[in-house]
């Protein structure tokens, strides 16, 4: 039996990376596509509680089974568990191609990796595919052969040593594959302050990235170099050394 | 000097759970108080890139420094620190008092939670608190002495084995404090499917938590058990023990 796979994105169902992932991935099996009828870059793990979805199928790839979806991307992989696929189990679920890098701390921030990571809480093998490249007008013609082999390597392996992995690609051309930890980083915000039509002032985010662990092993640090870095990741949150540390003592202070 | 103390949530600035959290805070230090003039449950780490935020000045906490602000929980604690505070850094960044439980994968569809890890991602010691009631008549009483207990040592030692803390009350009487790590669980999804006034079909999620780790170490087995848990959480979400493994391999696909 051909594998199902579960393709969604965050940068919405128009946009030239998931196309580019769909005809990827239809070459492997049977592909359902759920995704944001609208842009949900960096709207993280949120899911709709206070609002409805609705769903529509559309026909954007070509004859691929798809549907555009209202709410975040991690409402996409839900519904498309529940409404979509009614509870069939898809092999493997993509993400992406992200417009922009998800890597080292974007991955929190990231819509397209939170649908991936949603996708893995559920115990499917889930892959995030990111591009350094903003541009609707982007160039995916290097980073498609490694999409190509890392979906057939999660097909392949069903991804036991890693369910969740985070792919990202640099621009232009592509030395490799690294494996990668997650590097640390912040965004440091700013923002740009205006005033509304009805006077009211307001405060636009925006910021920039910054790495202060560029070291070999980080992703940062790959694509830097020219590699695709993947990163295996997980949404286990706890922090195992300080459960081992003077914290302990919590237990004990006085109340 | 007094320390500068942080407070924000995701039930919105009106919820009387901050409202407990704020008045505990304010015998400690200085309290800034930015929270989101609506309900933000479930928004994750999500930020508000397409959309211009607005923040106004309140008075709902007895003359503590309070803003009002249109933005997600993760907004919140960026414009606290670039526009409120002006880059004057918080000693610790205290958020909650949620209403409902924070624990096991909760925390990351969680925006106290997220918030709180914002606020460490950014290097501030920060803690989220969390009570097992919806409601908000909730009553507050028992967990309040160990909130007061728990900032205290939050401001004592800086939290220096651990500088985000994901703190979990039970309802009713607590019998002590537990140092856990997050239990594995789920959600298992559901909608409520109906028509809306233009006849047009709509989902709205629900669902229900399965835990299948309640074991002794857990914080849902500390919390079943009438122990508040503490779980040190971290963001770098790298599975080391992946980076070891046959995943190694993918760095050698045929591409």
């Amino acid at each position: 039996m051909k594998p199902l796979i579960l393709v969604t994105n965050d940068d919405g169902i128009v946009s030239p990376g998931i196309k580019h992932l769909v005809y990827a991935a239809r070459s492997f099996g049977e592909v359902v596509v759920v995704a944001p009828d609208s842009p949900q870059s960096a709207k993280g793990h949120s899911i709709s509680i206070y609002d409805p979805i609705h769903i529509r199928k559309v026909d954007v790839f070509d004859g691929v089974e798809s549907f555009e979806c209202s709410g975040t991307p991690v409402d996409c992989v839900k519904i498309a568990r529940k409404i979509v696929l009614k509870d069939r189990v898809p092999d493997i679920c993509l993400s992406g191609i992200n417009h922009g890098l998800n890597s080292a701390i974007n991955i929190i921030y990231s819509g397209t990796m939170s649908a991936a990571m949603e996708a893995a809480m559920e115990g499917i093998p889930s892959i995030g595919f990111s591009l350094d490249d903003f541009s609707f007008k982007a160039d995916f013609s290097s980073c498609m052969p490694f999409v190509e082999s890392i979906i057939k390597y999660g097909l392949d392996t069903g991804l036991e040593h890693g369910k969740l992995l985070n792919v990202n690609f640099p621009k232009g051309k592509i030395k490799g594959i690294k494996l990668c930890r997650q590097a640390e980083a912040r965004w440091v915000e700013d923002f740009k302050i205006n005033e509304d039509p009805r006077g009211r002032k307001y405060y636009w985010l925006t910021g920039h990235f910054q790495s202060g662990d560029e070291v070999e092993g980080t992703d940062v640090h790959a694509l830097q170099n020219g590699f695709a870095s993947v990163v295996p990741a997980q949404y286990d949150l706890t922090d195992y050394k300080a459960l081992d540390s003077g914290l302990r003592m919590i237990e004990k202070i006085e109340i």
